[in-house]
């Protein structure tokens, strides 16, 4: 049995991966682990021997509390999908040579659905050869659309920034006593999770988003033009949150609506005009309205300044509970949150075989969903408010939050 | 000599001018106002007597520390510029026949450079008629282009909100090991400042923006493209800033050299493609790398959840300063912010002749940038970073800021 651990990080970013991170350090090293290298870039950076030893980092619990409050990847993240193992098994007998080399016991993945699927295909190999080394991955994605878990680690924190700045741009558009709207387009190209949080906005001193469009339901632009008319009869100035990911009944996505001849970028490229922005044009042309249109874009994955302490707790606690699970033995299992109760809420981490896990997309249910009216219903309020409670105590310097950098 | 006062808000949003409001209001009220009426949208709200009692919102100390949280304008905002009195004295009789119908004595305006053009004519026509309604301005707006002042309330929480922003974009865009741009488009059409509040995010855990373009500069795309080429020699993903007003050498916006024919939205119309997605398809083109284009677009002025609470006092003082110059006689100026010291950062109210403010714009000193490296020199971190200093407690109310709505 190998006496070091290592862990990794991939695919997108999150305001609280670094967060399990340090779960995953901290609690390696009280279980007795030697050394905890922390891979760059993912499964890259092993296969390069790019690696710290993270006890350089993280030297005092300060720099641990730092570090879940630092977005995205300390240690850099990767796109990385390791082959077929029986089409291409010298890229296994590479890596788990280096994890015997480096005396590895442990390995832990922080990531989405792709990292999973390197959790199950290791896992898998060291079974099929007799190695003795745990492989344990843990969740992270702003997009929530894993499966088993409750949710994804990184989801609450995304939601709780997309519901302030809703409540924000609502603040904003509606100072003026004259008919607008303001396109809010938020990420989730199959899932609806982070749109429908626009739906948390709403509450006594704010008339929330007027319009929130998931990618779950076929989208009319006929009837949303309707709508938006009929709700600018009491309100004239609206904020729409809509999905990036929306498509019309055959399948086309909204954004490929104004891909046509007309719309090419400067060099004469094609050009994905972009949902919110081609939904302004529309609602411009058709209701002669002032329009705006808002990408959220990268903002709401990487807002640490907006994180949920809920999110960072639990980030952390996955990150533990993946360092437990191998510590007692566990292997080809992912860490997933399970719910015991909305309210009080309370959410335990439980360990799932990971061959139920990797590859499968979890979408926002239907019946949260009254798609006529472009609202959302209560059942989604129950399950995200918990999930957005609570702020970090934060630790600013020269007027901005700062940071823990390798 | 009249014994309510009358406060109103106009121009465009910032994330302090209701504290701006709160202060008027709280000192208005000690010393001796009667009634202090809000005029909703500004002074089209007095002329058709759409007005409040602000004592009713703000009858608690809890609610008045809420209204300085709250973004945007609790009265709503308009964009009414006041005729010439010469040519169309009318509106001016309604609104002084108002003013004498509530008994009003003080009269306030706060906002940007149109609002001060209010104060202005007002104060003028009040002189020209004997009127001894006291007529003073408080200056606001997150563009920092008012002349006069030190810098204007809303300018330090803006900055703020850059600069923390562009920490938390280079921490998402270097995590993956590949050349990459992502530029940030800025808001400021002339002036430089809030483009140059990228500069603040740089410190030892944020390499910060790569590269900041001010609209005060002209701007060569063949120089930018080679300097980006350069630069990713040693660094592979950089934060590019750039203001949305940058220029060519022979004065055309960059913003309009995509507006070509091939440049329309899906309905035929042309398209102001937007300074940073035309960069960002330049450098695609040019140098086949990874680009993304970030607009912060209204984000930047209604992100209360991050303002500086050097911005919210100075905002709050910035309004009790001009209720006391109201009581104390004066007239027909624009308070102030006069800056006695860097560090330890000292800064006064003081009252000005709005005859040498209004319809005039302050932009970046040109020494204070050096645009061969697109870089900001250290005078402006001196400037910049008292203004951004100090975090408000906030209050959160399901896990989102709480606000003050009527």
């Amino acid at each position: 049995m190998g006496h070091n651990a290592i862990v990794g990080q991939s695919g997108g970013p999150t305001t609280v991966i670094n967060s399990s991170l340090a779960g995953v350090y901290s609690v390696c090293k009280r279980l007795g682990a030697h050394t905890v290298y922390g891979m760059r870039h993912g499964v890259q950076g092993l296969l390069k021997e790019d690696m710290v030893d993270l006890s350089k980092t993280l030297d005092t619990p300060a720099a641990v509390e730092l570090l879940q409050r630092t977005p995205a990847m300390l240690l850099g993240s990767c796109r990385y999908k390791l082959p077929d193992p029986a089409r291409d098994p010298a890229v296994y007998e590479t890596l788990f040579a280096l994890l015997a080399k480096y005396d590895i016991g442990y390995f832990f993945y922080i990531g989405g659905n792709d990292s999973m699927d390197t959790i199950l295909k290791l896992s898998d190999y060291a079974a099929a050869t007799g190695s003795d080394i745990r492989f344990v991955g843990v969740p992270k994605t702003i997009d929530n659309d894993l499966c088993i878990t409750d949710h994804t680690p990184g989801y609450g924190s995304a939601a709780k920034y997309i519901g302030t700045t809703i409540r924000e741009l609502v603040r904003d558009s509606t100072i003026y006593d004259l008919k607008s709207a303001t396109i809010v387009e938020i990420m989730g190209r199959n899932a609806g999770w982070l749109t429908a949080a626009a739906a948390l906005a709403e509450d006594a001193d704010c008339e929330g988003a007027a319009m929130i469009c998931l990618p779950e339901v076929a989208f009319d632009p006929e009837h949303f033009v309707a709508r938006v008319e009929e709700l600018q009869r009491r309100s004239p100035s609206l904020v729409i949150a809509v999905s990036e990911g929306i498509r019309v009944a055959d399948g086309r996505y909204v954004a490929e609506l104004g891909d046509s001849a007309l719309s090419v970028d400067p060099f004469g490229h094609k050009n994905l005009t972009g949902t919110a922005r081609y939904l302004s044009s529309l609602l411009s042309h058709r209701l002669h309205i002032k329009t705006r249109a808002i990408e959220l874009s990268t903002l709401q994955r990487c807002a640490a300044h907006l994180s949920s302490l809920t999110d960072i707790e639990e980030a952390y606690r996955c990150g533990g509970a993946a360092a437990q699970a191998a510590f007692a033995g566990q292997t080809g299992v992912m860490v997933a949150l399970s719910r015991v109760s909305d309210n009080p809420y309370l959410c335990v981490t439980k360990t799932h075989d990971i061959h139920g896990i990797a590859n499968l997309e979890k979408t926002v249910p239907l019946d949260w969903i009254n798609a006529d009216a472009y609202r959302i219903r209560e059942p989604f309020l129950d399950y995200a408010l918990p999930l957005i409670k609570g702020e970090p105590s934060q630790t600013f310097v020269r007027g901005m939050p700062g940071h823990l950098a390798l």
